[in-house]
């Protein structure tokens, strides 16, 4: 039997590069330290953080067998991103990772010919699957980037039913109301993660702990203060924390696009060169860096 | 200088209506002492859940008369929502108000000339503002069905910085992210109602308190108890609460359009007579409001 | 039986306006000699180009009244548009529409509760034309500014079945393949109207003849003969019309909004005082005037 | 200096596919000496059609390089379709083709990491112009299926001043209005293929005289005589010749998704085995395939 063992934060972790766009596979071990140091348990490799939709196959199998490697000494959990590819590359790598040892895989739907409905969709994810029937595999929902608008109570409902190995899904929408609806279509050995981090706090109050957030990886910590000030009841400090958190974010978002903006701001926050963003995607300005720079310290967030 | 008074929750009101589809202004007294009696202290009229879109303009000022009348013995704070039809008619309304009585105004966005973007916006509901200068005027922001979406947090600092009598607005959205945001853009003296009422607990837990929702006039006990609950920090039980009146909601939902629905759950629970929908919306079956009161009776909600 | 007469160019006509917004209705008696002496057959009264959508409903009856007037001399047929207004005011009107003289009514769907299917849209549809039992009754498409998006050949399959005074529409798209499917599921007694003024020569090639367009106010001859080049089969001298019309389109959209760049246009064209906009539409600056002035000088089509 | 050769009418042609999935290469010369039979000239491999956004990249090169193949002695002109995949596998390919002896190039836009603007969309077609610098490079402009919808002469003006190889694009839109802006905006030695088979005539009399369109493959001399039809100044056979191809195309859509509909008209009308799609996309049924044949046969289009 299939068991999904992840819980809580997830960091969905970045492709460090070199400055020639190369991925510079040796900063990986250092990055891993950082983030179980940090009490990180798991991390999502090849996600929309990491910009393996950019990626060639070859690449995105190495990452893998890095990540896999490391995750022998640190402990993590490793769960693989598959998908934003042509499906039969998307079958290619669920079937490596398999092999390769990964713990866990998400998958975006098809691109392309997006699905119509919740059966073109468990089709789909239904394909996936099959190509890794020992790992437990999640349906990564990301509307903003797949256009793929689908009802997700509906969804998981048909795809528990029809996939053995569906374990879950990354829910990443600001719709709680529709979260919390998934929350309780769900088995209790399948889980949610949610991605959207300026919504931690009142989604620890739904009920919903596990998240993949692109930010906890430049704030570990201040995400797990956040769950555990709802955890005891304090709701003041949760909304404290909170507020803090999103003008975190806020400081980046006014800059650019997602990956180069958090890109710039890990490095300002943990010294860990992760490089500039895969092309298409394009670095922000040194002014920009300044800018989130000078905030986060505002914020007593960086130095 | 022009004060906003209403904060907490406020219920939008039902238009009560004979069976031949005529207003039944009786109805109203006993409508207004109902909510006063459990607890509520202003009421919006006139809004979706009014379906004053639908309505003549001549209706529409009975309506403000009626309820300004009750408002005298029951101490309800009556805000009037104006918008939802021709501009010239909403510019007569609006100072109709001011008249009559009313304690505020609330008005949606021109339908059909729909604004591009902010100053546009702004414009408009400059126009309105004008019409009734004595007034605090709130903007009604609900894109899902004024399909007018236009970012909430700048067009608020903008109509601040233009508009004296600008107060605050209706968020009618999930995205409590962008709610979070709208919130840290106004001012001490204006105000952020949420329209989300599958979020009560988690919007108050990021420091939303005040509401405006349909189902106040079914559970105005249920929904203040959630409210109380986040304020005592007792997250379980907030949680709790939150899931009892989302599953009340969604027992509804599956039944047909929000206002059909709600006028059948209203008679349901309250015995209040409010009638069949305004035309062109239409009664949802007999059937369906058996298995409404059903779900409801399972949830304690209805006898 | 009720029977549909008018075909061909039918301009919309704007409501000339003082420059204080109120109605010039003394402006219209010679506004439809000019349109007559240009070979104009048919107006649309109360469309898009009229903004009877910001205007109260006394003043939409009093615009009836006046082009039903000078209708008896000029010999146009005088078709209304009633919709854009709260359900009520759009039955009264369509009831005033028989009363007072009219041809035909066109109505657009409901704005704020809208249609969710084929069938709500018919249901909508048969309310007006119940109204109005002995006008042909006409459906305006245009999902651009109304939001509602139902598939057109559909929903003429069904209305035709549903609504006996149901005799066609006006098709606001430039989607011209959908066009051609709705002009196969008419009867013979109905009509489509296209409006969209850039397709005339590609659209009357698909048998599409009759057309409700703003620029037929401005440029009655250059309309007409592009539609007489297609039928005598000259298809360079189609191509080169449609472009200097469409030419002529573009010097005006370049400049803002529909509406306004269109009165601007027609005041620079014909002469005849059309005034500023309704509310909250706003005029266009003497610069960008006067830039579409030297444009339409260029294209020979103003002085 | 790089020059586009290829106009008129071009087929994008299907992937021929085994029962198994597995690609059918065998079947590629029967099938190109068909189309050159038939009069076509040029054909592109790898579109919506081929389906090459479902393949992987090893596929991918296999394809053109049986494709170039059998051009030497057919005399077609090989178009091909890079994009649908990761950026630094269209990059490969891009390279490819160029070494491979493709003779044109066509791309999609980045489907995941999606430009927000004509400058971001320009940076992206530059870079895989790049990669193929003795290339033509055309953009394939397909919003319904890339949900990328940026304005196409404004791109065009920017792509031109930009990008020396940019030579033009395909243009899946039945927004003839903007196709015809788009041709103004281009440079002689550019060129729009317009991709909307059912207004191949109302096009052509704009001067839109070259299309990639799915259907050519079915009914290549049909769509010839449809242009030519248009070129010979006969309105009437024109609008009947294409109202038979629209009609025939209404046979299918009603019968399941683009390409699955079209792989099964393809085996009724030419006999060429082009097989089922490929994953994740399904065979329509045998029931679904007797109804298109019958109703092609009944338009004259079948045996």
């Amino acid at each position: 039997m299939v068991v999904l063992t992840a819980r809580g934060l997830m960091p969905p972790v970045f492709t460090p590069l070199n400055d020639d766009h190369s991925i510079n596979y040796s900063a990986i071990a250092g990055y891993a330290k950082y983030l179980a140091d940090n009490g990180i348990k798991s991390v999502l490799v090849g996600g929309t953080t990491g910009e393996n939709m950019s990626l060639a196959v070859s690449d995105r199998k190495k990452l893998v067998d890095e990540w896999v490697k490391v995750a022998k000494s640190t402990g993590l959990h490793v769960q693989v991103q598959v998908g934003g590819a042509p499906l039969a590359d998307v079958l290619e790598l669920a079937s490596y990772c398999q092999k390769a040892g990964a713990d866990s895989l998400l998958t975006l739907p098809e691109l392309y010919f997006k699905p119509a409905n919740v059966s073109e969709l468990v089709y789909y994810i239904g394909l996936v699957a099959s190509a890794a029937p020992k790992l437990p595999v999640l349906y990564y929902h990301i509307p903003s980037m797949s256009k793929v608008e689908i009802n997700m109570p509906a969804f998981v409902t048909e795809a528990t039913a029809c996939i053995p190995n569906f374990k879950g899904l990354k829910f990443t929408s600001n719709d709680l109301s529709e979260g919390a609806q998934v929350l309780r279509a769900l088995k209790k050995d399948q889980e949610m993660f949610l991605g959207a981090d300026t919504l931690l706090a009142p989604a620890a109050l739904l009920g919903i702990k596990s998240s993949i957030g692109t930010t906890f990886n430049l704030f570990p910590r201040l995400a797990q203060d956040i769950l555990d000030a709802v955890e005891n009841n304090d709701v003041a400090k949760a909304r404290a924390l909170q507020e803090k958190l999103s003008l975190a974010i806020e400081a980046h978002t006014v800059e650019g696009p997602w990956v180069p903006i958090m890109k710039a701001g890990m490095e300002i926050v943990s010294g860990i060169k992760v490089g500039p963003p895969s092309l298409p995607q394009r670095e922000i300005s040194a002014e920009a860096k300044q800018r989130i720079h000078a905030k986060l310290r505002g914020l007593g967030l960086a130095k």
